[in-house]
């Protein structure tokens, strides 16, 4: 028990051995730069079969701050701002990336990560019901992650709505997926890939955390959406020279719905982790999620002793005695190192 | 009673007779343009004088979303947001000014307009706090308004402790006051000119809503606190070519003190209003106002009678049967349209 | 001879004796802000009228940069930006104002400050020659200035010219009209503001430096080509809180045709101006122009001389021993400071 | 001769097998993100070390667009822009990265991809002899690129002057190495890694084109010149979540002076490829390079052909009856292909 359990992230590891064998093997192979290459429309054919959405614009890129800053400002105007839950990972973690292209993030309410539809409904209203309105940034999108910051799900019924309500002012509905393969894991999603594409208007898939050295896979299911995306990527330092490296990788995620399947151990590890916290006298979960991140309240004092066997996150002070503590599996989380993780955890 | 009581807002009428017959009088002289004139020049001392501030950089701008877009992003590297409270003027009416020089607008919470420096400390302390904090926007400056959106007054006590607060983080203190002689008005007010340029880095002296045809001076009391401020004002669009007219206007506001009395009677008939509400029985204050706006709680069904008589501003909904309304004078409302205006609150 | 002439630019003095007037006669008025009062409305229909365009979108800003960075923004989207001739003021003298907003302005070759249409359309075609285009900013919309920054005219075959280029690759062609005054009263001119308005997508007629305290007045004969332009002024400090003050100036610059006659002195005093260095021997025109700008070029050693008569603007550098200085005029040069201007330039 | 030789780009093949190996070899380690493992850090010790600069700081960031708006946004000020040739990448080619953050590109003329010393200076000392020139972008930083996108190189003596003039104006020194590798394998270079620390402000050590699949490692020699670095790589969605991927690639480049050799053969075909042209009777050199890019000049009646062989680079028009097209060499073309590319120019 000397050694340390890395939980303390999904991006902790490099990639599923398949897409590892596929860059080994084609490493010496020219091919054009930029995305025009064949592994790169193979990838995005096996995209928009699985979303079956034959029509989709699906582009490739690095990250998941980039994406979003790129795919915000495609669709955006000069006066418009994009409403998130403000919790959402671009109203707290992008480091401005949002407002550095000029855009206003419209904060509002969120409940364990998940904005509802009345809310935006609510907020809407009241933006236009103002006289003044026209002087505040006007919401020109919305914006949800599945499965949130905060390791919840929206359900298809849930997501409908705020479809139905962003819709209605004419607002775009855009899903940051970077967790996305831990959504479709989950025995408690009912939201497909193509529930998305019917949904929303645009999405990604994420990579980086879900079996990828890096790379983001963004649906636009209406092409018309957006025009002269690959200047606005390139503007926003998000096109890849050697695209082939993204086009491989989505290729293979994409090979015999890997995808789809990528994410199930890690969300079954977190429900064995959860099941051993809530049957623990120290410890006890902030709520149960259906995913892949664990939000434990860990007693101050027992904080220092748990630092010498695991890595996990810092997510949040929770009283004056208490910590609460993220702890994340993944696609290359180990049986095994789940096993020593609950040892420790009953232990300590 | 057939006519309309103008009292929507403060910027209603033009200016000052004083600035009128200045402006009349100086019509045809030739001077240098962008504030190199002798009025500017003239102006700028009288103000560092009023300040007693002989060293402070003094600038004007014509109006209060230009002068806030400019001074915040002078003071601002790129990663770094302002701090201000939700309700404050750049959060919420700005039309995405501050963002649009790509500066996030940091929310805190606010009550009647006025953030805490507790509520303050707890946000720095939450931000250096997380471990990832350097994911997050930096806080790099704090914006306040005297008074506030919401009529409301700093106490000189509270600006120290928020000027304390923000000193100890090396936040520089910007003041908005773009009303800021009906706080000098005020028998509530104990913060003078002199205690800003002591307690506050940045602060501005509001013209348009206080007598001026338009205009706002900016006051830094180290002058080495920006640089370049000529350019920064020009890529904001707020370089005056006939930059005398503000010289002119700011003259004659600090020439025999007149900007510390330009506010009285505004704040004087505002307490005659706000009296007049309370012994209402259908109409109630949100909340007493020491300055020149008044929030009034009207019936809904007392509305469409109002309107008829008072050009007033929607402020919010307060319940489903009442609405809040503003109701403001200026240093251009007459002691007659008062009591009209009283009459009419007391006839609905 | 010992007191200073006034010929360094044409925003040195007031504004014309009917605005005023106008401006003293309706000082106490209480309106509504922000351009919802009868004179802004009035104004507008003036404008409308004088451009023979019923159905045109008119908008009114205070001051020229301003105006550039706020039509541009309305117009490109970003990953767009703006052809300018190299000389162009968006290009050289707005302390990057575009830029500010996000948006490259693309140079081209100027010649006495005027792009040609061959010119463009090699840069456009150029442009999408290349295989890489899509990685360099796109060109969305066209700028020029009438007069030019070099005080020289576009004729209207000029702008039916470049607006045929312009429009064959769907770029709306935008006129900076600061000075427009000066070419609607020049012989040489023969574009009106009917021409412009079918010619041009977007344009604005100049009031700060022809007659007014400040403002700009732009017109978009199509309404429908930009959206929620108030957001937009709002958002980059242009919205005049007192806007009657714009509509009370352009409403009286458009009475009885003020506007198409007010540049006409300050036309035939450069006429003057420029017969009398063309006819000396110690000074020479850089080029002669037919507008309110005289170029001349002076040998140095007489520089000081003539600053202790006369203050001009530095233009450039002519070679070792001759420096290139503007004078202008204006519509409040008077005929008696022009006699003397020229006795000084005769005697050095 | 039926196959397609491939030299459109020096970004068409993965990795040097060494960078290859590792991946694989760590591919299920556990790290920290963000850069905070043990291979970005030996990464970053070796590159100090090449550069006999022990108190750098190194940055690594993954594509050249993205590591020159961060860089640039890093140093500037909201009122300064960067002196770029007009041929520079940042002026050019990167979809207006730069703008996008609010930066003028500042241009100034260029031979063959390279400013010179007494350009600059005369920019600069024209910029400040302008009486306006605070209405322009103040000057804020200087922009070089080596081996230059003309793949033309700078000497030692003339970045020596270039850093003089730009230190004299105190503006930091920026050299894009995007292709770097190829200046420092060139027999004609005599500028090392310890030069560019010792006479430039900021340098970046390409990588992506340079043998690894992505890649670019800032080198800051004073470390206190920029502050907050990894907030600004954040906002610019240039922080890789799987950081080590950077570290693992910049450890291995550094291994044994990798960096160093890996552009010979490179620079050797093209030297091949040149010396081929030049003895051609229907092809010719633009102009002849030192390291690994060839322009060649091509009857345009040949393009067909030699389409039918070779994917190469269109460069620009060279007159009516010719083209210039760029040949590309990299680490990765193989003796072989050169050989056949040289046949197929030979029989053309």
């Amino acid at each position: 028990m000397n050694k340390i359990l890395y939980f303390s992230s999904d991006y902790q590891e490099g990639a599923h051995p398949n897409i590892i064998q596929t860059l080994v093997k084609t490493n010496l192979e020219s091919t054009p730069g930029y995305g025009l290459d064949p592994y790169t429309d193979s990838a995005c054919d096996r995209i928009r079969k699985a979303c079956n959405c034959p029509e989709a614009q699906v582009e490739l890129m690095v990250g998941g701050t980039q994406t979003n800053a790129t795919c915000i400002d495609a669709i955006l105007r000069n006066y418009e701002g994009v409403v998130s839950a403000k919790t959402g990972h671009v109203a707290l973690h992008e480091a401005g990336a949002i407002e550095a292209s000029g855009h206003k993030v419209l904060e509002i309410e969120a409940e364990r990560g998940k904005m509802n539809a009345s809310g935006l409904k609510k907020y809407l209203e009241t933006y236009y019901a103002d006289e003044n309105h026209e002087h505040m940034v006007k919401p020109g999108m919305v914006y949800i992650s599945q499965p949130t910051e905060y390791g919840t799900l929206y359900s298809k019924k849930e997501i409908e709505e705020l479809s139905d309500v962003a819709h209605s002012y004419s607002l775009p509905l855009y899903v940051d997926g970077a967790r996305l393969a831990y959504a479709l894991a989950s025995k408690e999603n009912d939201v497909t890939l193509e529930d998305l594409a019917k949904l929303t208007d645009i999405f990604y898939i994420g990579g980086t955390k879900c079996g990828a050295l890096f790379g983001e896979a963004i649906v636009i299911p209406d092409k018309n959406l957006v025009s002269h995306f690959l200047t606005t990527k390139k503007q926003h330092g998000g096109l890849l020279a050697k695209g082939r490296l993204l086009g491989i990788q989505f290729d293979e995620l994409f090979k015999d719905k890997l995808y789809l399947e990528i994410g199930k151990d890690a969300v079954e590890y977190a429900k064995l982790i959860q099941d051993s916290v809530e049957s623990s006298e120290k410890l006890s979960l902030l709520y149960r999620t259906p995913t892949n991140q664990c939000f434990i309240i860990v007693p101050n004092k027992k904080i220092d002793e748990l630092r010498k066997h695991v890595s996990y996150g810092f997510w949040e002070k929770y009283d004056d005695d208490n910590t609460v503590i993220r702890v994340a599996t993944s696609w290359a989380t180990t049986e095994e190192s789940v096993k020593e993780l609950i040892k420790v955890l009953e232990e300590i």
